[in-house]
């Protein structure tokens, strides 16, 4: 049955049952009062700081429906925004998605969609409150989320708290989402299971919120998720803390399947493939210590924060030569 | 210049210019720690009930730029948001932003879009903290509103609390927008200056945000905003409220020039035309007058709220017969 059959209203109480099957004893379910049903969704307010954040994954530009199922789609739209609550040391409360469907929109597809949000939602304590379904030419899904701080004083991550001398970590490895997407579009590989951990990346991004509450716990203070790429995001670290930085090509860390896969262009990959929904993030060399002793997830030391410079990143090679870069991440408003 | 041309960051730093200049001492502004700037905006919570709402203004189905210009297009996708603030007695706080944009849009016309958003945001009170750009082949702009409860003690306007007896009254006039759209769409009047108010009640709503306030401090318990139109957004509240209503033809509130302009159909246009963003609210007779003598807007009793029966709305006519009516306002999903 099509969207258009079923109408409005049907297809938003088939997912409000979906919605109620969900409600669990999270902080989040106990605080609201009303998902859905009325004009507004209500929660009980807490004297926190709250994270707010929102994003949209767009047909043709984020995602294709040759290349990635209905279910992984919702579970990977509610992860990047997940991704940004988990980059400021937040723990996720309240979400709200807003649909564009084409009427010839599978209902199936949508309850598909749906079950991936939710069963993400139910994993990290997230309460799918409130939505909207609008008719649209294109598919989109567009969800806004509201995350609480993680520390009670208030303390959180931010891209502006880099200082010169700090080191520069992330979390599990790099490229892997980039190469993922080449050979699920390549098809030519999709079959080879030796290549699965990078089209998992590419499909079903888990966003490091126990790390990102971890970071803050250990005394980090500067960090930002990686989703335009390595170096477009340690740009962002850069520019909002006025500041430059040194990587070592060297320490990247990337999958061994990557080198593999891609063996001429894998440092591409790591450092400006985008998609990683990884952790990027610099503190004192005693506080990354402690971090990597303390994090069940792989932590990698990739460079450090220098003071300000022209070139605002300086990237090192295997033989510790300068190597010129000029692919900041991706831009993907601007015409290539 | 083009958004393609501009590039995603650029871009968003001549928003973020736009919204700094419209910081000023609301309580919103006042608690919000960051907008923009890092992976989320953050926000001091308070210990209040709040309500969150998203809502989609899309190309060609809820717009088209040759009847809006885009300064009220940006006024509208927020209107309509802080509509349902208003129907719930609530003030609204933040707003996030998400934008659907064809590369060869106008970087101006971003500008004027974001300028309405801005405008109507400085007179509510709300702090625009937070938004997301993506490329898309249809213009869509998604605002994401939290409001905070106006009333200390959390009470607020909810669709489920008609209960018979009740009478029934709407702000305002009614089907004014729906007149205004067609006259638009038609051209062929949009020189007469008597058809004005039409025309603005769909191009430039006015969300009813103090009197949502009002009603809650006399006493109201059930309301619901008039988007989808009169007897769709009653039929809401008396399935949430388990109730009928009884709603008399000749007590519609309907503006001379809607008279005018469509003396054959403007009754279908007052029940069923839609984006009316007035409030329709219930409560028992006293409650009702004391409302009406302390707005300063207009206020009518257009019926009351009858015992749950078959037939959930019974319309009368100017004589008092039972009229049949089976247009229940606007289902945008199905195919008609």
């Amino acid at each position: 049955m099509k969207v258009s059959e079923i109408g409005q209203f049907p297809l938003i109480n088939k997912i409000s049952q979906l919605i109620d099957d969900c409600k669990d004893n999270s902080v989040s379910w106990q605080n609201t009062i009303e998902a859905a049903g009325d004009d507004c969704a209500v929660w009980l307010g807490e004297d926190v700081k709250y994270f707010g954040k929102v994003d949209c994954q767009v047909e043709s530009v984020h995602f294709n429906l040759d290349v990635i199922s209905w279910q992984d789609l919702g579970r990977k739209a509610l992860a990047v925004n997940l991704s940004d609550i988990a980059s400021m040391g937040g723990l996720p409360r309240y979400a709200m998605v807003s649909l564009g469907l084409p009427l010839d929109t599978e209902v199936d597809d949508v309850m598909s969609l749906y079950g991936g949000i939710l069963e993400l939602a139910k994993e990290t304590g997230t309460a799918v409150v409130g939505g909207n379904i609008s008719r649209s030419l294109v598919i989109f899904i567009d969800i806004s989320l509201i995350g609480a701080a993680g520390n009670p004083a208030g303390n959180y991550l931010s891209r502006s708290s880099a200082k010169a001398g700090d080191l520069i970590a992330v979390t599990g490895s790099l490229g892997s989402a980039a190469a993922g997407l080449r050979l699920l579009t390549g098809r030519d590989q999709t079959e080879n299971t030796q290549y699965d951990s990078l089209m998992q990346a590419f499909l079903r991004p888990e966003p490091r919120l126990k790390e990102g509450i971890l970071l803050e716990k250990m005394g980090v203070k500067a960090a930002i998720d990686i989703s335009d790429g390595l170096l477009a995001d340690l740009d962002h670290i850069c520019s909002a803390s006025k500041a430059g930085a040194k990587v070592y090509l060297k320490e990247l860390p990337v999958l061994p399947a990557l080198r593999n896969a891609f063996p001429e262009n894998y440092y591409e990959m790591a450092l400006a493939g985008g998609e990683d929904y990884q952790l990027l993030f610099t503190a004192p060399e005693p506080i990354i210590n402690k971090v990597i002793e303390n994090c069940d997830y792989p932590v990698s030391v990739i460079g450090e924060i220098t003071e300000q410079s022209e070139e605002r990143i300086q990237l090192f090679d295997e033989s510790g030569r300068i190597i010129k870069t000029d692919k900041l991440g991706w831009d993907h408003l601007k015409s290539r």
